[in-house]
């Protein structure tokens, strides 16, 4: 080897090291190669980012728009009588004419559940496998709407005007829960939707890896994946776990088994059923949700295997043996009005419990219901049941990939930019991280909010900040985002001190009282028990009045607001309390 | 071996293993020598069972009472407007000649938190350990209070009229904390108060096991023990885990490290700032809760061996390297106000975050409190600052026994009566299995509620349930059980749809309208935009006086009553919302 030869040898060795795994960069030349032909295409994530919850992204090409997903999401604590949370339409509004489809990854609330305030206002077709089109209908029934519905099934290529869309097998708590490739003439996008993998699902149908590493190996722009579970280290286990725990629990027990899950967890449904039917067990459904997802299943066929003779009405339950009894019930979440809560406060119809029998949580609490579900544990030890957790025993799993999974997905998907989805912020930042350690650079991972905008032009990604409205709508009663901050801020002080209402009758001519004035309050105290501080507070208002009076003054609005901040004092003063003070002035 | 012989020794044999294992047979016949001669005393509960929070536990004895604890609790998600809940006191108004005094087992606010509610009442001498006391006493301070107190250390022994009391050195999440062994006429109880096995605590005062020996040797006829942690296996870790969290995390920085703790948490305060000290950094704290535990910490000489030099005023922290500084915060359950989440949305005045600093939660979320928590997080991973959890890294450990340690307890104390106490219900039920499975009969063993009684006479304990008021009584500004269901009622349903409310004047003589009906609204839509409905709706009570004066009606509260209704009807059709309706009529 000459010296020249050496050297060379050397800096290449030296080098190597030094070169980063980069998983896409065999496709930078054909990039290079197509720079000056390449069309645009933006994503604008309308929800479900930035929280856990409605999630709604939008993907526009050509002046063509498709819609992934609707979801709404439960309020907050600070949102007083909102009964849900939906994205913000207003970016729809100002497209109106682009909007070309909606496709649905699931049939979960926080991806169906604004779809019936979508259609109200557009008039779009839909595409979803057959379980997520039926808890569509469900909604679509109660609202009074149709529209033009396409069924899908993992597998299934089809086109929404200029978007050619595959749909690709994944697992999750759900049937029929489905991924997405979709390519556009800008470019090639993968969303996962919510997705684990389970090698041993029990419906057969495992997640299509190699699916995912063929679209890879094609080429893939940008990938948007579920980031629920990325601050768990390893594997989310298989739903097979879960089988056999159940069937652990049918084994050891001859009283009663009454099993609270998630309605829509269809196979979860049916892998307690087969083991009521293997324990020579007949199976009752109660609570709404849960009867209408057992019709649901029935219809579609995802039960077939089990006899209408396995089935007991509710009613009749008293009539069955406890050891041939299985109750599958609403309620996991320590809903107040849930079959399972009625269960536990004697407010049940149909099912008394008794000491002995079994009570399964075959859930976890989502984050928020962890008191709630404590509060129904605790009724339920009351009533000398044995209650099953899944902090005592494998009875649930969750639906979401861990962090090995994920670096499986992006190994197999090697995406040019990538964009974590379905998460608080904290899980999309260190979803970002694994892409990082993973060998994306930074400039081509982006974190964004409800409302930004990600342009994608061949190998040039943009992110625009609060490009639209990523607002919270709320919806309460008829009413679609017509509360707003000011109506909450009522809402919440009335709800910490209630509130007093002056009513007093004014003569125009002299601005003299023409009746006694009026003192009434609501959520303040015991009026019947604090006669004084009523009799002082009307004392306060004649105070008012008398030095209103004196000044000469005729203006009622100074009026109002005296006899407001002069009430205010007072009842501050006598209770520490601040409640709403309501003047009301009646001029005869 | 004659014939004889080996059947008795047969008998014998197989006798054994029928033989239930009974740790506190060996006190029978003692107790039957002197049955004749017993006295009886009772407990009563008044807090803290079937729920955590608000300990409360009344001792009588020949007609003398001690209290034990006298905790508050926060109010529950349906308790609106409520600043805390406290025990009912009606038995000790009752009984308030017989009142002795209180002993304290240690500073946290669900076993002081109700004193100075307590005080105002009852002028009785309080017993505690220095930080308590000190801690009580910032409570005396704002409520302008005064009492006879008296320091008892570990090891003390005093007494309060005719209770003979010992403090018995534990452990817990907050220095000075102890269990009391008392002795009266009618036997000896021991409490535990709240309390975990340390074998190396940071002050190195290990629980007093072997006094705890000492005393089940000398005979226990009651244990009243902490069940706050019986539902995990195994044992507690040390405060030392912390401690080595903390260098590790002191030793891979050199940004400002932030920890949020409790602030009642003495040893692991001074654990952080010796770690401060250490590695060259200063300590500012921040938060007023925290100030003055510091300040108590500093006065009663728990932080003897930090130099008054180590700390730096959280105004003036702009001057120091961040690598030379900690900040000591309070806020580590996402408490809106406190000085973490001021942090967290730019709303601290002094401390302004920045990418890289180091936020350490030194805690876990108190239940109900997951999801403040987590918007805290989410909030500080916005600010790119480095977020540290318990469940990333040991930065917490309980202060309560799990259930090995709770094993060692019994078979130490070995009682004749159990009471499993500061406990949810499911929490009093897998403690007293506990005992069961260690050998005690399970008629020895008491589930009790607020209210309840437990008289135990020699052998014979008998409970009676309801005995006295358990009931919460609610705290209102000024207000101590003036706020009742009715009053929470109507705030919830404020709080839900906000309320209307119709004036009207009506002249006497005519029952005519003498001037224009007022409709005002408060937390229900946005009257503005909806002024269309608020026309409407005043149609709506002409109507309704017109149909009235039509009847020639004078009945004013009937009136009222369809001037509600009406309106009702209408805004539900019109909204699907219940908002409260207020009619307010004014005879001119």
């Amino acid at each position: 080897m000459t010296k020249e030869l050496e050297k060379k040898t050397e800096k290449k060795n030296n080098k190597k090291p030094k070169q980063k795994r980069n998983y896409y960069g065999y496709r930078r030349k054909q990039n290079k190669k197509t720079a000056k032909e390449t069309v645009p295409f933006r994503i604008i994530p309308l929800g479900g980012l930035k929280e856990i919850g409605k999630n709604c992204t939008i993907l526009e090409c050509n002046d063509e728009m498709l819609i992934i997903d609707c979801g709404f999401c439960f309020p907050d604590d600070e949102m007083f009588g909102i009964d849900v949370v939906i994205p913000d339409f207003a970016f729809l509004r100002e497209n109106a004419d682009k909007l070309k489809g909606l496709i649905v990854t699931h049939g979960h609330e926080d991806h169906i559940g604004g779809i019936p305030y979508l259609l109200k206002e557009f008039n779009i077709p839909i595409y979803a496998s057959p379980l997520t089109l039926g808890l569509i209908g469900n909604k679509f029934e109660e609202h009074g709407l149709t529209a033009e519905t396409h069924f899908i099934e993992a597998g299934n290529k089809f086109s929404v005007a200029g978007f050619d869309i595959e749909a690709i097998q994944i697992n999750h708590s759900i049937a029929d829960a489905m991924a997405f490739s979709i390519k556009c003439a800008g470019g090639h996008i993968v969303h996962t939707g919510d997705f684990k993998i389970d090698y041993y699902p029990l419906d057969g149908k495992v997640i299509d890896l190699n699916r995912f590493s063929q679209l890879g190996t094609e080429g893939v722009d940008l990938l948007i994946s579920d980031s629920t579970n990325v601050l768990r280290e390893g594997y989310t286990p298989s739903e097979q776990v879960v089988k056999d725990s159940v069937h652990r629990i049918f084994e050891s027990t001859d009283k009663r088994i009454i099993v609270a899950t998630f309605a829509s967890n269809v196979h979860r449904i049916k892998c307690i059923m087969d083991a009521s039917i293997a324990h020579g067990r007949r199976i009752a459904v109660s609570g709404r949700s849960m009867e209408n997802v057992v019709q649901l299943a029935k219809d579609l066929g995802y039960l077939k295997s089990i006899p209408d003779s396995a089935f007991v009405d509710i009613k009749s339950i008293a009539n069955i043996p406890d050891s041939m009894l299985t109750i599958l019930t609403t309620g996991s979440q320590g809903e107040p009005m849930s079959a399972l809560t009625r269960m536990a406060t004697d407010q049940h119809r149909a099912v008394k419990l008794k000491k002995g029998d079994v009570v399964v949580f075959s859930s976890s609490p989502i984050p928020g219901n962890e008191k709630t579900v404590t509060n129904v544990v605790n009724k339920l030890y009351e009533k000398e049941v044995n209650v099953v957790l899944s902090d005592m025993m494998d009875v649930h799993v969750s639906g979401h990939a861990c962090k090995e999974e994920l670096r499986l997905l992006h190994t197999l998907v090697r995406p040019k930019f990538f964009m974590p989805a379905h998460g608080e912020y904290r899980h999309l930042i260190e979803h970002a991280e694994l892409a990082k350690s993973l060998g994306m650079h930074k400039k081509n991972v982006f974190i964004m909010g409800n409302g930004d905008s990600l342009l994608i032009n061949g190998n040039k990604a943009e992110m625009t900040k609060e490009y639209t409205s990523g607002d919270d709508i709320m919806v309460d009663g008829y009413g679609v985002g017509d509360i707003g901050s000011v109506v909450l801020k009522d809402r919440k002080q009335l709800s910490e001190a209630g509130l007093i209402i002056i009513a007093v009758a004014i003569d125009q001519a002299t601005g003299a009282l023409v009746a006694e004035p009026e003192l009434t309050t609501r959520g303040f105290i015991y009026v019947k028990e604090n006669m004084d501080l009523i009799e002082e507070a009307t004392a306060v208002v004649y105070n008012t009045i008398g030095g209103w009076l004196e000044k000469g003054s005729k203006d009622y609005a100074a009026l109002r607001q005296t006899l407001r901040d002069d009430m205010r004092k007072y009842i501050y003063k006598r209770t520490k309390r601040s409640p709403v003070i309501l003047p009301t002035i009646l001029r005869v």
